[in-house]
């Protein structure tokens, strides 16, 4: 019955990063956002990001040209604060809140360089039990024991794609730690 | 720019009201609830709710039914939790937090009935200058100043549809207090 | 073992109110707000509110100056936001969400006065079962159920802080809707 | 004149950890937590945690027996939820959100081991601006940029508890990322 009003449900993976990135990397960091963003949406994914700028952008606009469906979930109270690739923008009134909405609310959570936000909401992404891809980001350990969240690093925007898209499809795990 | 790939933004009434109605008037709440979201879904505007049962459920089945698109905003971590009338499920995390996202991503809200936990939304929503209107509910005064939102009460489920079809269109305004 | 450390515990009322009240009652409103934090400072219980202007800063003023311990939880990042008679100034970085704790920290709810944000707190505590007193505030009704927490209105300063110091030693009850 | 009402405004330290630690490191983690406590207390400072077990049971436990003030900000909405040695407990109503409570609340914030939670709180706490002491924990980089948190790792509880209490009466930075 279910499935008759909600059809096939998209995976969806939550991409996070830098909102305003710089330094030599800068320029390198958003275009694998945005290329991962295309290859999500080419592979049946909705993204999800936190809707500003930087990373949350690229990626958005990645999977906005390409087709994909763009959700993003907005510190504010305005849904116009959006950039112009989110097809969805929700206005949550949460302030720095929102980030646990956008790694909860996500299958499967990728990482594209990022500072101390995004090394936050790599904790918080395994704290709920969302498996981890990280690109050119955080160097973070998985959780020993059995049956938690993986954090798997990957070397490319095609490699760091296609591994969230499989999680994705996985599914979250029991939380940990 | 922006328009090529949002489309058309819909409008986004939110529906709140009790999550488990009893007493005498729990069916009629219940009816007044369906039609409402399957009004509010044949004027166009998508349906907001908390995902769960009760008046949430009411609504968001009457709006897939008429075709239109429901999301709901969980309180756990879980997107299995949402009814089965939420087309876009989106697990949160943030536990009765949630409640503000329900009103805060909506244009304008409606209750339907309800307990202290939709008079709580009905004040968080004037807060975040969202219109209200209510159908059997709280009795809440607009606060006097100038520019404020607006508290409706309606008599029945098309006025109440239809004066919120409206209120969201015109679109939040400044914060109340 | 757990008196050896904690003490007896003070009762924790919750004082709530307009930031900014304006208008004809506004410095009645203050007035008031003073003599009730006075009052239950001098009655024995902790005064908890949102730390800053108008109703807040009034309520904790009359606390300190009777000797009263004042906490403060504040929207932003900074302990220095607060005002100057809050013994104990607590930054949350939650924004609109500092609300919540402002209540569910304090057994019973006291509102002076008050606009919309007022209105979804007395909600929000009635939700979380906190029994609430208003003077000159919205008139709200407790729910029919057996158990609930209750609404009292109160005529003067006086009425109000000797039932918000009873209700705040009953302590919290069921959650309501 | 505020200085009338607050006093000198003690440090705080939050310290974060694994409400359960398990594992081969388990007992020495709390042995840790509990000497960082007395430690931090004996030099002044306000202990502020979760309130739970584990770390935070062990935290508290040893600032309480060394006669400091300990602050538990816990998930629920029932103070009883602390453990014995907190001596001001604040039942939030948050959830998992009352992490960011913890961190913010601090002027700086001192890990003993921990998990994925504890990783994202690490994050938050830098990317509030609070300066983190890692003791057996994540080795998290400081940022590049001027101006931001640091972090610094220490090799045992007394050399954490005086980096911790140094970095306190420094007070946060400029949020990082």
């Amino acid at each position: 019955m279910a499935d008759s009003f909600r059809g096939e449900r998209q995976p969806t993976v939550g991409v996070i990063g830098d909102g305003d990135p710089r330094g030599p990397d800068a320029h390198r960091i958003l275009e694998w956002a945005e290329e991962v963003g295309s290859l999500l949406a080419r592979g049946g994914a909705s993204v999800v990001t936190g809707g500003l700028g930087g990373v949350m952008e690229a990626a958005s606009r990645g999977a906005a040209v390409a087709g994909g469906m763009t959700i993003g979930f907005l510190p504010g109270d305005d849904p116009r604060e959006a950039n112009e690739y989110v097809r969805l923008p929700i206005s949550t009134g949460l302030g720095v809140v929102r980030n646990l909405v956008v790694v909860t609310s996500a299958d499967a959570v990728l990482a594209v360089g990022g500072r101390h936000g995004t090394l936050s909401e790599i904790g918080l992404a395994l704290r709920m039990g969302r498996h981890v891809v990280t690109l050119g980001s955080w160097r973070v350990e998985s959780d020993q024991r059995m049956g938690g969240p993986r954090v798997h690093r990957a070397r490319d925007p095609r490699e760091a794609a296609h591994l969230a898209l499989r999680l994705a499809k996985e599914g979250p795990v029991r939380p940990s730690g």
